[in-house]
């Protein structure tokens, strides 16, 4: 006997550019929507009865029709309307869900001026807002990042470590420390999600700046707890620190010394540091 | 108060290309390898005490030097003695997982022979393996593949959907389906792994193509209770299979018909269709 | 006095995917298609004078409306009827180009059967066609590939090189040599392009097997020559081959040995090695 | 008669971070270097002669030596050296040539303050850096950027261009001009590389957001005439400029009105759009 199991459907990568127009100065906001349903669609899967499927194609229409008169400020926001519509107007659908990567543009300041309606990418790391909304329960709320490229060129070391047979490192107490930082956190209630995103972002580089760290695992820790110290409507933040190592090169065989000058930074392999840091009690 | 959640760390990337010489006829193992701990590292995290962590370096090394050793015919078999190695050696640590990506490598066929020493990536997607070892209790054995590309230009239609103010897809009973297909089955008991491999893959790539699809939910199901019936020892399959939409290209404005000749392939948006089959009862 | 100098335009990532249906069986033929034109654009670009300017749009409609009705078997016949009638409906271009990579698809072999009307997606690398046609003047027809990832773990070595202060690699008799190769040549006539696209393929991949490398220089040019000796039509073949090494792993700290087993594929840095082989004389 | 061509031979994706430690303040430089050599290199290809080959790994350890002892302020300068000390240490090499892309790290300014030793990875693209330097003549410095986002939400049309049978775009007076940019620039002499390339990118970006643009083709030749104007020191820049489609939505089916707000940015298929505009008379 072979039965359905979990499943879902949507539609991904479904990109919007909506331009707002205040006169000489616009903002734009870039959006990559995936979408999904989850529901009984255990006829769908067996028997090809699509009766009860909403098409990718109509939750696509469903994102620019309601990008067109939508007038939330942030990707939170419109994730919200958007599974709330969908939600509402499909009663075969148990819940909804939705996540947003926002790219990150900026006015074009040249010429001593800042251009009104030109833009430029920034660096920074994308933002990302998911919400998932079960019926007849309350939506979530979930903001974050990924692709934050972040460097620390002093206060890092890594040294009292277990050595074994197989060790080959060598303790450290002043290493650089670079990674591609991504990181979630669930909101306990509604806020100026933008403004607290503000607050989390310059929470987490403060901490990674300022902190001496002894290893990524403590960096890492240190950062999440600045978070919820900075917003206290968070109650956890997850985060995902790969260790991008930068290796100091052994310059002994060219004739050359190296006092942590010359690194080697490289992509693989790499340390991988993944924590969630919470409220608790 | 502040404290530590779910975390884990390990290392990611680390590449091994395993080479059997026997005599005139090589073989070669390409494996991208993903090792991670979970234990109790709270004191790691939160005071920088190192004194329970075995750096990610190590476990670097420990991949190269079991691969030397090795006698696993497969990627679940070195991912198992992977594992087993770092839990049998490492106290502090409740459990061991280990992912690997296989490149898939075939024997050159030119000039009229097969050469056994020299080789040529094929297509067909990436074999994967996951073992997870938690302490105490048994090692689960996981097997997939990723990247699968595969499309069916016959037997597909999709109508009798949901059709609301927000539609614009038209039904159609001749449409191309595209997909790029993952999928993760897990094994009740150890088996060959290799000798099941290719019977599942024969069994999915087989129900895909005969199947005379409704919607791109009825054959993975389709392909999955295939699988479930020509593999024993499996007990659930889950599959991805994105629905990459080649678009019918409307010729009428350039004054000619396209009775389904001429397509449109596209990356995004795309459909995502997720679900587990598995054996009930 | 500032002036425009060489300049061209046009559209790239013109996807189309085109089906030939030949009872139960099918042939598909995806071409990834970029096209463009030169000529006296300088009122365009200086003055903003659009009406010598053919819309990269309508290039796009071309590509898909000369698709519908073509009859080319390869893209290099595809290329050059693309081409053709660019310049003979433009004569305001000086000359017109397009290069078409093509995506691999064979039937998909499974439960025992060739399906006529399912496919999946092969290695061995991108073919790739490019036409370039100057007005009055002959049509320029080049065939070439991409990404054909190939290894040798036999008959492969490095040594008798400059050694200077900064010299630290080892001489081996035995390395492996692995390439992620490209390569074009050009037709002194027109051919049978699938055929002769065949016999070279097959010669570039025989010399790579057969051969007693001392350097990836020596390989690189007795594939050429091996090219150029199985195909009569062609003078000139470019080849591209980055070294991608995959360097053996030092086991004595760890306490093994490693006579030639576990090596590390690495992508970066990675060896460069380009050259033209070609008739002379 | 078969015999080599064209031909070079290097070492690409040589990665280097060299940080500069003035006591609380750091500044890091994060190049991806590549570097080649042409000469007379036919024995070695042809016969497997390597008495005449320094190997790419010696390249490698040359461009770490070199940054080591380097008091080059930009990238263009290290090139210079690397370049000049292969030339003047290799009697065997006619030409020498090397490019570096800068990744962009600036400070991170967090908790209110900048960090002098902590960086974020920034937008606004990669700069790039090449010399070629032929024996017995002068080095060539180009220099340059590629990955710029940018876009303009207004001051943007396009109309007045041909249409013939396989016309369907429409003329427009208001659309989104969006650019994936690269450029590149050749000094008539020495200068501070740093300095320019900061005047350059001003101009390029302040033309680009002043251009009341008439076609893609109109605006990359005022940003040209603008950087030219801008840096005396440039005899041409040439600059590429993909134009990435930002598509109105047609929600008329959808029952809704569409005033340019809602776009599809698309990555394919794109405009491609190149020129030169340099100095002339």
């Amino acid at each position: 006997m072979i039965a359905l199991g979990e499943n879902r459907y949507g539609k991904s990568r479904v990109r919007v550019m909506k331009v707002e127009r205040d006169g000489e100065r616009h903002t734009v906001h870039e959006w990559n929507v995936e979408v999904w349903l989850k529901g009984d669609f255990a006829s769908c899967f067996e028997d090809g009865d699509n009766s009860r499927i909403l098409p990718t194609d109509t939750m696509k229409n469903t994102v620019y029709y309601l990008a067109r008169g939508s007038k939330a400020p942030d990707a939170e926001g419109f994730a919200t309307e958007l599974v709330t519509y969908l939600l509402e107007n499909n009663p075969q659908v148990e819940e909804a869900g939705a996540t947003i990567a926002a790219t990150p543009w900026a006015h074009i300041h040249a010429g001593g001026t800042v251009h009104g309606t030109a833009f430029v990418q920034e660096g920074g790391g994308i933002a990302t807002a998911t919400v998932t909304y079960p019926r007849e329960r309350k939506a979530t709320v979930t903001s974050g990042f990924r692709g934050l490229a972040i460097l620390k060129t002093a206060k890092s070391g890594f040294a009292g470590y277990i050595k074994d047979k197989l060790t080959t490192l060598k303790e450290t107490n002043d290493r650089l420390l670079g990674t591609l930082a991504s990181g979630e956190w669930e909101y306990a209630e509604s806020v100026d999600y933008s403004a607290a995103r503000a607050r989390i972002m310059d929470a987490l580089l403060n901490a990674f700046a300022r902190h001496d760290s002894l290893s990524v695992q403590q960096t890492l820790y240190a950062m999440g707890k600045a978070a919820l110290e900075a917003e206290p409507k968070i109650f956890e933040i997850r985060l995902s620190m790969p260790n991008k190592h930068c290796n100091l090169v052994d310059l002994t065989p060219l004739g050359a010394d190296n006092p942590n000058h010359i690194f080697v930074p490289t992509d693989e392999p790499h340390g991988s540091i993944e924590a969630c840091v919470r409220r608790a009690g």
